[in-house]
């Protein structure tokens, strides 16, 4: 097999035919006899780019007029901060523990206010998304990560917050399904899973919010000012918007998010499958809450792990092992595996179990 | 004539073998059967890469041991609030004010402490560089912007501080010239003029700065934090990474950075020379201290660099347009314009100015 799947949770896998577009037109953009990387972020041609961008998503998400789509810097780590700083101001925001990201995210919103936590996951090692919460009745927001990539566990649906702006960090899950913006107060995601390269990072936020920020803040920390600038205070990562506007086009192409959703609920649903009637597979997330991102597994013993992912990547199936913080075996199958990939996976899967019974 | 100059001030020109490479391996970096983009940042892959790039630098720029190479994101803007978030901590810096990316720092500085204006060229429109300074007695630094891009000026020595580290924003000149890094106690720099893409920053920053650093910042604005995580403490810009470790292996074909400095100083010692020598064309900055990055020049009216600027981009010579703050006209000339570059671009002009005379 001299074909490579690429499993890794991220930076992650990113569509054929944006990749050979992109290599096509590296030395030569848009005839302009120079590459994306060396124009001016102010000229004509990055600016349809970075509008471009803006306009898809808009149109893949539905995203009303009241929001502001922002392209940053800085990863969702950066976004970590900004929210607090943005928006609590000393207050108390309502989190949501469900795995190691959403600590961080507790972590430094820490540092800015008080963290009341509304729900965790944290007595059974992050395995399931909890279905009752406990929101504070002065919340300046409530956050949550919409998809876990260690635990492997979603959300399916979204906890009604009322008049209390939702906060998600969907870094993993973005432009994997359907969603409906208006629910959402602020939505924020590194491009490196579903939607582009690392280097650039999506904001959604509801003007209400802008309005509501913080005024004090230095600028590239600013909510305000970014809206304000519409991404270009300073120089954006421009060849990392240049790529996700390539993804947002191919996801148009794809039929858009209903499409994209059924696909990867098609493809979720086969290594589930799998991991469900196999005695040497056991998955790691309750059934209920299993991320159709990442797909979670063990073995039984470290070893035969160690082996299932060494005669894997032999295979050519890379990015098999866990997080180095749980360990196990993590399958992710963001939008651009392509259900080929998913098919040969659960064929070795298969005949891995029978070598191994 | 078919072949496009690119004298845009940022992001600009690359070098065409880095553009060539990265092109040849971008759906298949190092025999992996996948993009540099679609690795993880903890590949041993991609290990090697940032390991290079640091390795590289740090060769090139003679860089002593005690001194940290951080690849950040954000951009110099960012750097404007880190630095004085890390160093200043409601102490008083001293600034020097040569144009509008010094005002910049200054502006961000101001939210964290005092700053004292050592030197400042606004007098004649950031035209020059200061020579006298009044530094203050008890400083936590002095700032400095070592290429103004807008105004065209450079300092070619930096002054004695003392014992008072010395903070440079090298955005627009790092990798252009020899440098003596001991001299320095934070160096910092956006990639997208002689780096690689818009999307990665450079700091080089001595260890008794980070020691002395604030510890209550937020995990993704600490030195000390990216320092002891040597840059991956969340997903690094990979991408922007890898070109940056490209570029530093061209240099590095090239002779290192005394061939480059000879290089650069015949370029622009070609530029400068055509304008002295001109009716026509005016240069803007002291001629001490003209910038070996950017040549700023003015006609004689507002009419003829419109037709100046719109001629040549007909001919092929594209961002030769002053910034929009100051108008005028300016060329470019990082490390990676050919001379034949600018050798085109002076016979352009002796001609432009022969029509028009």
């Amino acid at each position: 097999m001299s074909k490579t799947y690429n499993f890794y949770a991220g930076p992650a896998i990113l569509p054929q035919d944006v990749m050979k577009k992109a290599q096509n037109e590296l030395l030569d953009f848009n005839h302009m006899g120079l590459s994306i990387m060396e124009i001016s972020h102010r000229s004509k041609e990055f600016t349809e780019v970075i509008e471009t961008a803006e306009t898809k998503l808009r149109d893949l998400l539905n995203i009303p007029e009241d929001y502001s789509v922002l392209f940053l810097q800085g990863g969702a780590s950066t976004q970590f901060a900004m929210i607090p700083m943005n928006l609590l101001q000393g207050g108390t925001a309502d989190y949501i523990n469900t795995g190691a990201w959403a600590k961080k995210a507790i972590k430094e919103a820490k540092l800015f206010g008080n963290v009341h936590i509304a729900a965790s996951s944290e007595d059974r090692e992050f395995s399931y998304i909890p279905d009752r919460f406990q929101f504070s009745t002065d919340a300046a927001y409530v956050h949550l990560t919409s998809n876990e990539t260690i635990g492997g566990i979603q959300f399916q649906t979204f906890p009604d917050t009322g008049d209390v702006p939702l906060v998600v960090d969907m870094s993993s899950d973005i432009l994997s399904r359907r969603l409906d913006i208006t629910r959402f107060g602020l939505i924020y995601a590194g491009a490196q899973k579903n939607m582009g390269p690392a280097g650039v990072t999506l904001v959604i936020i509801h003007r209400d919010l802008i309005e509501a920020s913080a005024d004090n803040l230095t600028s590239m920390l600013s909510y305000r000012l970014h809206a304000e600038k519409k991404s270009l205070y300073n120089t954006p990562p421009c060849f990392a918007i240049y790529i996700v506007k390539l993804v947002l086009e191919w996801i148009e192409g794809l039929g858009g998010l209903a499409a994209v959703e059924a696909f990867n609920n098609e493809k979720a649903a086969m290594l589930y499958d799998t991991i469900d009637h196999s005695r040497l597979y056991r998955g790691t997330a309750a059934e209920a809450d299993r991320s159709k991102m990442n797909v979670t597994f063990r073995l039984s013993s470290e070893d035969l792990e160690a082996k299932f992912i060494a005669e894997a990547k032999q295979a050519g199936f890379v990015g098999l092992k866990g997080h180095r913080s749980v360990g196990g075996c993590r399958a992710s199958i963001y939008n651009a595996m392509p259900l080929e990939g998913v098919k040969a996976l659960v064929e070795f899967m298969r005949a891995f179990e029978k070598d191994n019974a």
